[in-house]
């Protein structure tokens, strides 16, 4: 028997409401062969840079041939085009406003597919709701095995935002990033990669943000443990560097906010 | 190999307690050969009219044969019924409370059972999580192929509540309203149906909330992209007409809330 | 076909980030055949009491040979043991640092060891995020079949806390409890047994909290539903005592926070 295609869920809709369930039962109603894993729903109302973020940090986590379904659609209804991507194994599936950005940039074999074909919509679709009415269908025609080429016509031309660029390498060796993403726990994530600093002594940085400054960068947060009310940097799960405090949040004590400026310089 | 069963999911448990997590073990310990999803937890507790909105805008979504689940239930305990219905090839179990109300307005072949095969329970049931201890035990048997005439004996008289009650006509064609539900966008979805005023021109119409007028009703929300100040009116994913703000919340700036009156006007 | 091992989890991770995606899929790409099941991940950041008894509150309910992964670990990467529990038909897997203490208690076949087979882990591991690097995969080890006795060394002085340590008797037949969890509703749950005062008749108790006193023990919630002031008692549905109001949060009346004293005294 052949394992199940895995459908996962990533977009900004919430869970208080109807519309997840109006997509689940819309893709179990096209086929039950299938698994339904959630990311998240919970992508702050029309962020499609959080959303961006959020996929690139775990979407490589799935076995290949996952379809990653991604929804955040401030444009839903207009002339904005509904796509499909294949890119690194993975099929991904949303609009064509930038969501996919981050996989384009990271994928060498990507294909995009703008999806015209309407039959493979949910009859009469909704102007205000293609998760159910567009998106989730085609997730569920190509988990039932229709080739992505068959759902739409290929483009050449996807939209593209550049999440990262504000991250610029400064004279002295250090940058000045931005503050991507703040968890759960106040970690308030950069745009900095081990590429940009990563062979600098950690002694040797300072890292300013809304006038506070770090200098030490951990190797995990309990190395903090005697220190609760230090500030630290460290190497976050998603590959970037993220700003912390030992069991407590970062974000609060830097009164932080996404897209806060974060300058690193280098000392002595 | 035939498929799984479907069990949905919809209280106002939340997500942050066991609750859930107790119901799906006891299934899971029932059958495993089941499938469930979650519509929504996030009911706001006690929330009978709510919950009812809710499973109507989606319980369709499902294939047939879905057994949707569904409680909010402030009389566990007391002497309001369990009950079970069969109704538009689907099955609900849940409180005799009017939570059902919808369906029973929307399928014509409702059969309605009250849970009395006390044998099909949780040993010694609790008197505060009939949840865990009463409905997901029988929503597990029906799905492992009980029928729901052999759970319950059939009754003639299940809790009614008519939630669209306060959307009455007026003489001049239009109606006064209500607001049934605000979601996660701050939409403010209305009880009004296509029925009441579809066949109105747009330009006819104007749409009175706490003091504010609304006169345009869009084909989707990006249409006023242009015109991020102005409220719309909108025909929403569930069927009813709602009010919104493009990329914000159109409750917040009405100060609307549940329950609150929208007059519907015909102009000059 | 034998059925799919299912894998729960419960953290303190949030539903809002990437993290609990990860570790889904880092499981979904060792094995497709397992079932996962969410408890919660609303667990407060960091707060190992609440896990501990959520996940007492209802690792029962699962069928025999269910995998819990629990996960809240202030502690990651620092020195603290990752660890698996066999006990009870249940496996276990988590941060040894008193999660697991109820289970320790209750189950008298535990056995406890200490995940050193770092062949069982993610490759290059990261130091802040065990959950989908160790914890996660290991869980997924166990649930293709490699025994729990393979995956480690067995120990025999895990981390043991005592969340009840405050429920004291005193001289007069009653006790000095605490709050252990405040659930969606309010409700307070205490760590006070039916063994510690089940014998009592009802009228002879007065429970005091923050200044104000209870003297019902209520069956049911709708008891109180004529009397929609009244605080009351009743036998919660994890076995212990809890404070409640008819539709209204105990908590709030009562000013109630976790750890707050709970004196039971035995009157006239």
């Amino acid at each position: 028997m052949s394992p199940k295609p895995i459908i996962t869920l990533l977009t900004d809709f919430g869970t208080a409401d109807y519309f997840i369930a109006a997509m689940k039962g819309v893709i179990m109603s096209t086929t039950l062969k299938v698994t339904l894993v959630d990311i998240t729903h919970e992508i702050p109302p029309h962020a499609v840079a959080a959303a961006a973020f959020t996929l690139l940090a775990c979407y490589r986590d799935f076995p290949a041939g996952t379809i990653h379904l991604a929804i955040v659609d401030p444009g839903v209804g207009s002339t904005r085009r509904p796509i499909a991507i294949s890119a690194g194994g993975y099929t991904f599936v949303g609009p064509d406003n930038g969501l996919f950005s981050y996989v384009l940039d990271h994928e060498s074999d990507s294909r995009v597919f703008h999806l015209t074909r309407q039959d493979c919509f949910r009859p009469n679709p909704s102007t205000t709701f293609h998760g159910r009415d567009v998106f989730a269908p085609v997730a569920a025609r190509i988990a039932s095995g229709i080739a992505i080429s068959d759902v739409g016509e290929e483009i050449t031309d996807p939209v593209r935002l550049d999440f990262t660029a504000k991250c610029n390498s400064t004279a002295d060796g250090g940058c000045d990033a931005a503050i991507l993403h703040i968890d759960r726990f106040g970690n308030c994530v950069t745009n900095i990669t081990r590429e940009i600093i990563g062979g600098r002594k950690t002694g040797s940085l300072s890292i300013e943000v809304n006038g506070q400054t770090i200098s030490s960068i951990h190797q995990f947060y309990a190395e903090a443990a005697d220190m609760p009310s230090e500030l630290f940097a460290v190497w976050g799960s998603a590959g970037f560097l993220e700003l912390s405090k030992y069991c407590d949040s970062a974000a609060q004590r830097l009164n932080a906010a996404c897209g806060d400026l974060v300058r690193v310089r280098i000392r002595g």
